[in-house]
């Protein structure tokens, strides 16, 4: 049998058909069911695909969710220019454009609650740590008189996630009009060199 | 029948006892099962109060897990001495405080998603709206020379809610060493009058 003869890890190519069926029906469970309702076993049955197959794809259910359901991330391709208001205006809103969809919405506070469980290995958490090299590249291609070099980038970033997550989940924040041009004034207004 | 004479919005003095029971129930419940399963039904049995008795105390489930979450934000008092830097440090960490109780930390990801599907009437939300008055009259007691007087303070005070919420929820930023030192300093040097 030709199946003896291949070892599990090198494996037939893998069928994108399948990830993009799982993650389809995932994202469609959250949005119409909810979080909580987003099990394997019913993913399994909304895509057809066996649980075993969607196992050796991700290792946890949470994995897959947060992938399906922030799998916005990927596209996020902001280049730096050296103009710091531009770049980090489209940066935000490709952020905030993630954030915004109906199975994001769903996701981060169920994603939020169980890693404050603690039921996460770490390197399956937050895809977005992947986004992360952009904003310093974004910083750093920015003129001297932009960006005080002292500053831990990792902390500004960290900021603006937060600023992020609040005109995102906090209703007195989300109220505000204009959240890309307040959150990128100030993260602007932040990082400028002092006198 | 004196009941007839009392007209139910005078109605005799509310009993603290018995708001007390209640929230000690629901924060045990968060502690001990999760947010799903502080029903009203659940805090009732466990608490010895009858559901109609708490509704006539909190119009939802939802306003009373909040409250019991997050009743550490009544007792944060950070009188403004002029020290920006010391009374801000003063209150990120009777924030961080509060959102690190088991129950808040259980509560609020809940909370978040209820808030997300839009079943909260905007009355009940957020009870640390009550503490942004302290937060601008720290900003108010600085010096001059510290801080901006054309910022907005809302939107200081939601980009510290976001970093604190950050610190508390999202494991990258949680892991970072002096969170509230960190967050401090980017505030200080956020608000600092530029040249």
């Amino acid at each position: 049998m030709s199946v003896v003869t291949e070892t599990p890890r090198r494996g037939r190519p893998r069928d994108p058909a399948i990830d993009a069926k799982v993650l389809e029906a995932t994202v469609e469970l959250l949005e119409e069911e909810g979080f909580a309702s987003a099990t394997i076993q019913a993913i399994s049955q909304r895509s057809g695909v066996p649980a075993p197959a969607i196992y050796r794809r991700w290792p946890t259910r949470l994995a897959l969710i947060e992938h399906a359901a922030l799998r916005g991330f990927a596209h996020i391709e902001v280049r730096a220019t050296g103009d710091l208001g531009r770049d980090l205006r489209r940066f935000v809103r490709a952020y905030l454009d993630v954030y915004g969809t109906p199975a994001a919405q769903t996701a981060i506070p169920g994603l939020m609650a169980s890693y404050q469980r603690g039921a996460v290995p770490a390197p399956a958490r937050w895809i977005h740590i992947s986004v992360r090299p952009q904003f310093y590249e974004i910083l750093r291609a920015a003129t001297p008189e932009h960006v005080d070099p002292s500053l831990d980038p990792d902390e500004i970033f960290d900021l603006l996630l937060g600023a992020i997550l609040a005109h995102t989940f906090v209703p007195t924040a989300a109220g505000r009009a204009r959240p890309v041009d307040r959150i990128v004034d100030l993260v602007v207004r932040l990082v400028r060199p002092t006198a």
